[in-house]
């Protein structure tokens, strides 16, 4: 063959979703995490690794493999099917994820109704693609908002319409005005994304009342509310609200969740439970969740019944119950928030300098910090170099390029130890930062 | 709460995309193939179940768990964290599929430019959502083509402009033709789809010489060739040309792979080696496979390292050869393809009424016939019920509801046994056809 030019290509030739700033979020933190590895991370939202065992993994394989065994009457060949070979698009799994969601949260939904993703990522993905038609169509999003949210969103271009979120949650009244407003200018507002419980990274909640507000609102304005639920279980022990979907009574609230925190993070398993009837416009209905499945067919064709088979081992071993199954990392993650508020407070005492602010969450993995200076990505790199200590910046939330007075720590991952030392490390980078 | 008004959507307030043939093809296949649970079925291109063994897959897994456990010298933490907690964006098994690659197709790619996705749907995806910026950004694909491709085209809205596919291949005259007409009217084709050994559904390859001169015609015409390779190590033992991404002297290929075919369906891997350098306007550069992997982190996060590591494993246990490890396979499908050609042969002898055609594959999983009557969906259910055989109406691959009089069979997943009976139904179906 004869050479051609060099087949090198320009950004501006590729998606518009590549210069998003949410894209460009996730690249630079993962890389200056992989820059300073032995820094301590208030950065990364993972899991816990302690209870990590992957012997028990490979036993929550068998299970489901019994369970298997029994359901086909033994027949061996069905099994290895059913583990092996292409699968059913909603996935193999659906029928114990709505079982756990009626034993955990009271929702009562049609194992029909429920698609198994990769991740609750796809689960979001699948959700946006069906929602978005045509470019009046938009979502209303908290912000600061998680950025796989707005990810999402720009890989289908689907325009965002922000609502304030506080430590207090977001605020119905303006919920209201938002989604007249972007009537008003033409647009669909299709749904309402929110985090009742914990939100990522204001760890926030809704009152009750506040979530019946936003259910009617959702009725009265003909929207959907994308309930995402990742962080309910990491609750301090007293009593929490009903899930949106679990007071939803006319089908406003598509469920998404994940199995990355509260099964293994490494199965990259999620679902969505989308109970909506979509009429074909010539006499028949479907589900929602069949449409979603169509569009996953598209894109992952279904989602590895083998990883499917660690979540359904660990279902049947916990009776369904995801809580039940968390308990031990739910102590944990109580233990580390109170380590971390407390650990706080000692080090920056109320009345002192510098001052120092943060939120106080009942749950759910994240604190906010208010700094007395602006806290970006050089700053942050700056901070990791001198003072071996990682955090993320809020600007990356806000979907904006200039930096906020405000870190997110994440303390899920993270030793008593490591608190202790990171706690340290921080405060020493904020008081030389202020003598500066 | 309020009541509001039922919350059931139209179908015309979604995503275009699930209105497009494509989409209702592989739903109505899998609807008429779960209505007939006892039809032998022509119509899955599904792997063959013979060498299905649950057990050899744990076996992987351990294998792979061996091999982390020397690459960390024996740190159990960090094993454990690389299987179950979030991962790599870009997989943990890259490097072993670059020297998969090497071993099986002299392929030399550095491994940074593998992305390891969630099967090739997902890399063809990937792929397409950072092509198409515009509406002017269009796709050069084979007619008739695999409906995945349609589908992935359709959730990133990215044109399509056909190229006639016949036994024989795709000409390299009519793709610059169609190129250039594109161009004409305002398009820019980006790629070139193209699967070059033994395509679904025609069964046909290129020789040398056209896979020369398409790449040509890419590096005159800037665009790149999608190659995607998931039947051609299913070969007939003669020797095959090079693939494209073997011939590609600067970067025009990006290669698509699967794991579903030669690996293990159930872990649903597949990947995307993207070598070329996108500049960013200010000077720098990056690999198209990070770029793709940005776009991956807000689609799936990561591919399940878990899964993976079954695919892993299998690599480990083969010294890298893929080819290796499927030479049982590779056997088993080219005695079904043989059985059906003499099967058809002996059936419909030729010069004899009814006049049946087919082409003759050297390789790969699919044989299309030519029937003396349009073959659509409503004729494969009045078969399926009334002869118990199913096979793939054609029109599905050309993205259009009109039946065409041809038919694909599909015989990768069947026993000798089935195919004899099912070629009997067959022909039972086909003369009572043309009795009325």
């Amino acid at each position: 063959m004869t050479g051609g030019p060099a087949a090198d290509l320009t950004i501006d030739r590729l998606h518009g979703s590549l210069d998003d700033p949410a894209f460009e979020s996730m690249n630079l933190l993962n890389e200056v995490s992989a820059d300073f590895p032995d820094a301590i991370s208030f950065a990364a939202g993972r899991p816990h690794e302690g209870f990590f065992d992957l012997d028990e993994v490979a036993g929550h394989v068998e299970r489901f493999r019994d369970h298997l065994r029994r359901r086909f009457g033994g027949d061996e060949t069905l099994v290895r099917r059913t583990l092996l070979q292409y699968g059913r698009t909603k996935g193999i799994i659906h029928d114990l994820v709505a079982r756990s969601l009626a034993v955990d949260e009271k929702i009562d939904v049609d194992p029909e109704a429920v698609v198994v993703t990769v991740g609750c990522q796809e689960a979001l993905y699948v959700t946006l693609r069906a929602l978005r038609r045509d470019e009046r169509d938009v979502l209303v999003v908290p912000r600061p908002c998680y950025v796989g949210v707005t990810g999402a969103a720009g890989l289908v271009e689907m325009p965002l319409v922000p609502v304030t979120e506080t430590s207090a949650g977001i605020d119905p009244d303006e919920v209201a005005r938002v989604v007249l407003a972007a009537k008003a200018a033409g647009r669909r507002p299709r749904a309402l994304y929110v985090v009742a419980d914990f939100a990522n990274p204001t760890g926030a909640s809704l009152d009750r009342e506040a979530r019946e507000r936003l259910l009617d609102l959702a009725a009265e304005h003909d929207f959907l509310i994308l309930e995402d639920n990742p962080y309910g279980v990491f609750h301090d022990g007293t009593e929490r609200p009903p899930t949106f979907k679990a007071l939803d009574r006319d089908r406003r609230v598509v469920y998404l969740g994940s199995f990355a925190k509260t099964g293994v993070a490494g199965a990259r398993v999620g679902y969505v439970v989308a109970d909506q009837r979509v009429s074909d416009g010539a006499g028949g209905t479907a589900l929602l969740a069949d449409q979603l499945a169509k569009i996953k067919s598209m894109l992952t064709v279904n989602t590895s019944p083998l990883a499917q088979a660690v979540i359904g081992g660990k279902l049947l071993a916990n009776d369904y119950s995801l809580r039940a199954a968390n308990e031990r990392e739910r102590r944990v993650y109580q233990r580390n928030l109170r380590q971390v508020l407390d650990g706080l407070a000692a080090r920056f005492p109320a009345g002192s300098e510098p001052r120092v602010g943060w939120n106080v969450p009942a749950g759910g993995f994240f604190v906010v910090l208010d700094l007395p200076f602006p806290a970006g990505d050089e700053l942050l790199r700056d901070c990791a170099r001198t003072h071996g200590v990682l955090w993320t910046p809020m600007h990356h939330f806000h979907g904006q390029a200039e930096p906020l007075s405000r870190i997110r720590l994440s303390f899920s991952s993270l030793t008593s130890e490591q608190i202790e030392v990171g706690l340290d490390r921080l405060a020493a980078f904020v008081h030389a930062r202020c003598a500066t």
